[in-house]
């Protein structure tokens, strides 16, 4: 059985979606994170806030208690 | 007496229904989870907002904080 | 005295109404739950959103943290 | 000092008013609880809702970590 | 340096003001907490809803995690 | 690298801004704190609700998690 | 793998974004932080409230459990 963190250990370097709660996410490439509190690092990532891309950030740490899901 | 990690297990490939905080759910096969945080490994997930199919993901990593029910 | 846990183990393969955060709540036999979490197993379960039965379930696995009340 | 679980324990088998968050409450006998998470047992208990009685239930296992207070 | 919890003690037996998360406060006589909740034991309180007396309480046990401030 | 600890520790006796959640702030005396909870001590504190000062508190004991930034 | 916090330790002295929930964020020179609450000490900063500048802060203590995201 793949654990959740194996399926996010074999994303890293990979674009990954991001969907934060109160309609927010992230777009962008899984450059590291945490356990167990599953922060992630975002790189050239999109911010999308209701749908649409709000800004480009660089880098991001993203704080896991904030994600609803991970899309590999 | 089962235990709902272990009805979980059970619903190891199979599909499943998870319903999230804020009208949010995902219909998918249950690929793998975490204990005791209930993470979940979802594939071939339909996202569900508002009762529609919002989006397809091939993998979808759930945080289990979000997770109001599972339904095998 | 009778402490919670004790009167939820009375109430297994008895039906249960599980009330929920968010106007939302079930009816249905109680299969299983688990400690401390209160996580809980039901069976034959009516889902009830704002007072309307809205699906049945086989089963489903409830995370205790969305819990507000059981009724045995 | 009377300490707040000296003062619920005091308060077993009689009426109690339980404030819940979301504008519910209970009015019914308390008949355990458990430490730390204060969950309640209540027996006859009314349900209020938005200050009038909704349901009753003979018993109603109430998570502690939705009271706001109890008042013997 | 006085500590959140031995100002808290030194106001045993006074009238308090517990202002509570949702536009909730009491007023009322401290008297008892416990910790490290939080948990006090007012009495003769005076139930505040939006700013006005809604109910008098001979005893309420107020759970410490909808606590926003307490003023001796 | 000066830990948010120590600029809270050296804040005290000094008027502090403390922003809390649901638009709700103290301006006051940083009298006290505590570890880890981070609750203050407040002394000779406005309480500003919506921008607005609504009341003055010759004490305050305000609990760390409303808590959102403390400015010195 | 950069760890999140590692992240974060390379950007002391930079400036950083940091948005937190409700609509809120910051923008200012990282001084320092905790671990593991992610606590921040922000020098120079201005407070954005819904894309705006409120206020500018020299110091800021801000909490982590309120961070969404730090963008260096």
């Amino acid at each position: 059985m793949p654990k959740p963190l194996e399926v996010l250990h074999k994303s890293l370097n990979n674009r990954v979606i991001v969907e934060l709660k109160g309609n927010r996410g992230y777009r962008g490439v899984l450059n590291g994170y945490d356990v167990p509190h599953m922060n992630l690092v975002l790189k050239n990532a999109d911010e999308i806030i209701n749908g649409e891309v709000a800004t480009k950030r660089e880098t991001a740490i993203v704080r896991g208690d904030n994600i609803i899901y991970i899309s590999p």
